[in-house]
């Protein structure tokens, strides 16, 4: 029986729907009888279907943040240009995931790996089969919908006109790979977990609270907290605050404290191991060497795990891709849109990038 | 009764001698009755005791790194010219901690908090009363020894003439705040560290796992781990690997999993609440304006934690203090001297600094 969690609904999360793609085979050899995935459209998909961007989630994420803060008439995301498509990532929580599957042979701890190239299959076949979509003017996302992207782009370099990977690599690096597992560890070290059998999230709640107090240090910049930048950010109960403990308590500890932890656990595994080399026995430079998708890879000044470096590091083995760095003092975290200058060089680079003739 | 523990011994660590200072108070209330600090001695002091230099060890570390990696004849701490005391600071294991003191009113769990500003009141009446020694050549540490570096030129201007913080700030970071929590939560998640009453530090393996696992994060640098730089470096066993997470379980893994959960714990909260602006209501540019000691302020360029923005910003602050970064891929643990051109860079701006005429 699948666990009840409010976060993990339309209500929370804002309308979505659900479409069954059937039985799904991994990569790593698990099986999904019947694989739902949540998706949440905006616009309309022209005639000769050449308006389709699809957009890739992040860790923990939803579609609730790309519709909120990246997408609106005038924007470079106008859904009155473009047809746009946001799926929850498998596991995410609201697409088939451990907790609210209720088929018994894969629920909760019997949830099987799943790789970032099984999401991006899985969208090739929903976005073929659901909207008859072939190609993509784009496919844009952030950190693990990054991940996604650059799987996209050499995967199906076809399929890909443009790539916008922003905060994430096409190969994940051993220090990030060590970042996540403290993720990982932060909530399997807590009893509460019962080795993935909890019967509701609430009693994973200290674990859940050292993850989140993970990304506090890892996710922001030290130039966040010191600046003060988040005594203007509501936290959930809507208040601030000019405490930088109860901030980091009632906004990231309380925020993840609402997930479910298996959720969070199958997508970290992903993000460990995401690597488009899979596809070139190891070889990095010729699986990127593949991509033939106009690309602007986008990462954040201050990201701490998925730093400018090896972001641009890809760039460089990518044929014509650009470096393109977006600003913001929340680190990792900028993809929230928590400063008027990050979504300001986002807009500004994704119309000049789908301006481009392909 | 203190528990055994073979990491916190002359055979592990080198030889130091213990020195009781007497009864201390504490600056939050509490009362070590006989406090003793290790201590580690190289060279002699002069008839005008002009030639001496202070060095206190950093969180978790000992004597023992300062002596291997940064004295001898003909570098910038030279034992042939200056009388070198290295100061194992409170609670690291040789000094007075929780788990070595057989005052049972101050044993494990009932360990007093300790500040920055305890340690360096303990080394100045220890340098005073045990050596007559009245005024420093130089205090030198890194991370919270830095920290001790900077409350000794606050609080006891008069008696430093020269002052090298070296990847350490003057007043703790709020994010740096979160992150030292990170690793204090590692290890009291732990069932087996019981509330500080555990009867062996082996008990406490999976909290002092997941704690390393933070340091192989922060500690170090995503180029540390990309480039394979590690692969050269010995592990415990004194073999060396090609498989990062190989060389995450038997260098850092095994290294914390010798220690004294306690004992890290009494330090962290010590550097957590590391803040010279004690001394004068909060205010920080009043508490460095103080300095009068020649001061080269020294973060590493890939410090994740103490970055050179947080130390730029307090050299700012600093009469005439001088800004000089040190190269090094292992980014705070730089500090063990890993690379070369760290050690050379070390040397070259100490041998600068200890020229200056004051």
């Amino acid at each position: 029986m699948p666990i009840e969690n409010a976060f993990y609904t339309p209500e929370a999360q804002g309308p979505y729907q659900l479409h069954s793609l059937g039985r799904f085979e991994l990569e790593d050899g698990g099986v999904i009888d019947e694989l739902q995935l949540a998706v949440a459209t905006r616009g309309t998909l022209n005639d000769d279907k050449s308006n389709a961007i699809l957009i890739p989630t992040w860790f923990s994420g939803t579609h609730q943040t790309w519709d909120q803060v990246y997408i609106g008439p005038g924007r470079a995301l106008d859904p009155e240009k473009y047809f746009l498509v946001i799926v929850n990532q498998i596991g995410n929580g609201l697409s088939t995931s451990p907790h609210n599957t209720d088929d018994s042979s894969i629920a909760m701890s019997k949830f099987p790996t799943v790789r970032i190239g099984d999401d991006v299959r899985a969208q090739e076949q929903l976005l073929r089969e659901v909207f008859g979509i072939e190609r993509l003017a784009l496919v844009v996302g952030g950190s693990m919908g990054a991940q996604q992207t650059w799987e996209w782009a050499v995967r199906f370099p076809e399929k890909v006109l443009r790539a916008a990977p922003i905060a994430g690599t096409a190969q994940n690096t051993p220090h990030d790979f060590l970042f996540t597992q403290t993720l990982l560890e932060a909530i399997t070290s807590d009893p509460g977990w019962n080795d993935g059998e909890y019967t509701s999230h609430l009693q994973v709640q200290d674990g859940l609270g050292r993850h989140a107090d993970i990304w506090a240090t890892m996710g922001l910049s030290t130039d966040f907290w010191k600046s003060g930048f988040w005594q203007a950010i509501p936290m959930l109960d809507g208040t601030t605050t000019d405490d930088f403990r109860q901030f980091q308590a009632g906004f990231l500890r309380a925020l993840f404290q609402l997930m479910d932890p298996n959720a969070l656990l199958t997508m970290g595994w992903k993000w460990q191991h995401g690597d488009v080399a899979r596809h070139t026995d190891g070889d990095l430079a010729a699986a990127l060497g593949r991509i033939t998708a106009t690309t602007f890879v986008m990462p954040i000044d201050r990201d701490m795990f998925f730093p400018v470096s090896d972001c641009a590091a890809e760039a460089e083995l990518t044929p014509g891709a650009q470096l393109r760095v977006l600003p913001s003092i929340a680190g990792h975290f900028g993809l929230f849109g928590f400063n008027p200058e990050y979504i300001d060089e986002v807009d500004r680079n994704l119309s000049e990038l789908l301006a481009t003739r392909v």
